[in-house]
């Protein structure tokens, strides 16, 4: 299932937007703040790429300044849509305390003076009739806007929401707490968002931007940055009538490249298709899927296309096998049986790996994985085995074998193929990439195709 | 629970701080920014505190435009301090390839050109060596770095650091990936603070900030947040010479109390020890440890402690109890063998589970957890196992037996205590709470108390 599919081609329009958190606890780190995250990937799913988040502490000054310098950046720097000016998104600040200033700072940045608004007075009053609760006198100051401003009702809380229009800039203000603000979001400010963009079509040409994600597993960043580095052009080039860039991230061992494309709606899903298609050819079967398709989720779909069952037989990754397997809703139509056999006698017990062999090979051996993996399928009654077996550290290595070390057998009865590893990195690390190696090699396998790397 | 209050007390030295991370992930929402946050916390451990964060996109110039703000800010907004200057922190965009662009964005912000550092060369040149793998080419530009700025040795990674001085700020640039920032932040910049620090401590009194985080599992945030509700005053109060405040966080099943403590170095370690013990006697075992603890690192140096032994048993959580267990160096001399007996007739074969069982009472009931614990003890010949059988959804579940529904058996020979949980969330929490449960569960026994939940 690729869930990713429906939003795959979200289009950008060339609105320029900022996010602004606000918050002592985000500025100093007891907070990972996670709005303003969520609040770009909300923007992209209708097309506005966010360019910039600014955090700042509960700190007046600070504030102000934030808030002028971002509107004075966009009315700047798109001398290409003068009338349309930008967004900017504001988190925080907006609570009955002292260290509540987003409400001040706002008004201060656009040099107007806060007024009570009595249908915010009114909206704070009836949520404390509605949770039975007195209104303390000091959500009374929570109604107050600057000047100009309106007020969105928060129907989760007592923060009521801003909306302004300062310069050329079009503000949105929500509480910091993350319940609030995606309510207040979605309900009163994505309409807004929506109709800007309705009117933004109509003045100009509809420029739109896409972005997908292809995700790779097996080799590292800077050989595929080798692989596709004509395409890595530093500010992009232009094909198919769209610009385009391309560029790579990786995290836990996922190498993934993506590529940006703006321009029309037509020339940008053709250059993202021309991109897509060369990136494929060059990268092979590395390239496991796209968006958040995960490389258990890839597997899974091979074994259940195929009908074909597996049984896992870990030492080093101790479970992480199964457990990623097993994670895909409708993994026991394939995963049957899993064993974690960490103590030699535990190999030959379940797996029935000779002891003469873990005493002439060792453990962590070609042959000690190969058979692990075939005992481990003979017993489970499966089509297809994945062992492992290896030192993942921090003790443990030896000059022949170094921590790292892993050998990893998959076996589909007729013919067991074990390679050996080293992986650097920690424990865990260790861990992890043997896993999703196993992985790997099991969807070469499935695929039919030799292990590219 | 109010983080303003924790927070509003930081002691801040007087050297202004910024926090800069760079990545189209981040900016567009597609990851969370997670390093801006733990930079802070350091930061804040050591006295400084950090003014604002920003995060831009892959853009030269947003890059080059951010970095030339910080820098025009810190030396001018401080005239008190016209000497110290403030200190940048930057991460990401130090990776091989063509979108990574922070050490050409640093050199155009100083005005200065890039050149090759000889000791960053080589030092890739040794990490390639090391992981026995090709260098690319485009690796070598990892060893640029502006004419008069210096470089970081990463340890864990090809990209090197950099230092800089620009105006009156110092500059500290780190890879965005969190294991090499952490370690190239610890080993390399943290030492240049504290001597920063201590050039400044002549200037102002000794002031500390102390935090500590206390883990619990077991129960919710709102139960705990009412056993220490009067030591949660909004604001903090004064104990011990020193201003504390206490909070509460909820994260993957594990909620935390942190314990912020800010006056002098011995009132605030007198203070934490204080709000420490008066924590601990209302929470009890529902505590397992602090700061990074987990609980299977407690779980497994108990089992060390009584030199006993463990092997799971595992249906729905699919391998990941082991997987938690093994993840824990040195867990080979308490963990034997783990099964993943997801289809029945694994339970049967492997466990011993009778079919007639199974059929009486279905695969997720008291009897089966218990004879899967049971099973999996004598088979794998240790003192304790631990067992798992549920419905994680999003599929399989009934009203007698809803998705959520988790039997967890833990047994020691001598006695077999199953329980019946209904966990609340997607397949992935299901399976998650289920693990941590069961590790709990076996803690408890482990300590020899009646599980407090």
């Amino acid at each position: 299932m690729d869930l990713h599919a429906a939003t795959r081609y979200s289009l950008v329009m060339t609105i320029p937007a900022a996010i602004l958190s606000i918050g002592d606890e985000l500025v100093s780190g007891v907070s990972v703040d996670t709005n303003s995250a969520w609040l770009a990937a909300q923007l992209a799913a209708v097309g506005i790429g966010a360019t910039f988040h600014v955090t700042v502490g509960d700190d007046l000054a600070h504030i102000v300044e934030a808030i002028q310098q971002v509107v004075h950046a966009q009315a700047t720097k798109d001398p290409a849509f003068p009338c349309n000016g930008g967004i900017l998104l504001i988190t925080g600040g907006l609570g009955p305390t002292e260290d509540d200033l987003t409400r001040q700072a706002l008004a201060d940045a656009m040099g107007e003076q806060l007024v009570e608004d009595p249908t915010g007075l009114s909206q704070i009053e009836s949520w404390f009739k509605k949770v039975s609760r007195p209104m303390a006198a000091s959500n009374r100051l929570q109604a107050l806007r600057p000047q100009s401003a309106g007020i969105l009702e928060n129907t989760n809380g007592t923060a009521p929401g801003l909306r302004a229009r300062f310069e050329q800039t079009e503000i949105f203000v929500m509480p910091g707490v993350p319940r609030e603000m995606k309510e207040m979001y979605t309900r009163a400010i994505l309409p807004a968002l929506r109709e800007r963009l309705a009117q933004h079509a109509g003045d100009t040409p509809a420029q739109v931007r896409h972005v997908i994600k292809i995700n790779t597993f097996g080799t590292g960043e800077s050989v595929i940055g080798e692989k596709i580095k004509d395409l890595m052009v530093r500010g992009g080039y232009e094909t198919k009538g769209a610009h385009v860039s391309v560029g790579t991230t990786a995290a836990d061992g996922i190498v993934s490249v993506r590529v940006y494309a703006s321009g029309t709606v037509e020339a940008t899903r053709e250059a993202i298709d021309t991109v897509r298609a060369e990136v494929s050819g060059r990268l092979g079967p590395i390239i496991y899927g796209e968006g958040e398709e995960t490389l258990e989720a890839a597997v899974g779909a091979l074994l259940k296309h195929q009908k074909a069952t597996i049984a896992t037989a870990e030492s080093c990754t101790g479970g992480m096998i199964a457990e990623m397997l097993t994670n895909i809703a409708g993994s026991s139509e394939y995963f049957l049986r899993g064993w974690v056999t960490y103590a030699n006698e535990s190999k030959q017990q379940e797996l029935g790996v000779p002891a003469e062999m873990l005493a002439a090979c060792g453990a962590v051996s070609e042959q000690v994985a190969g058979a692990m993996a075939e005992g481990a399928r003979q017993h489970a009654g499966t089509q297809w085995a994945v062992s492992t077996t290896g030192i993942a550290g921090p003790g443990g290595g030896s000059e022949e074998k170094p921590v790292g070390t892993v050998w990893i057998a998959v076996t589909d009865g007729r013919e067991t193929i074990a390679r050996r590893f080293i992986f650097p990195g920690n424990r865990q690390q260790v861990r992890q990439r043997a896993a999703q190696m196993a992985l790997a090699l099991l969807r070469w396998r499935l695929m039919g195709i030799l292990a590219p790397v």
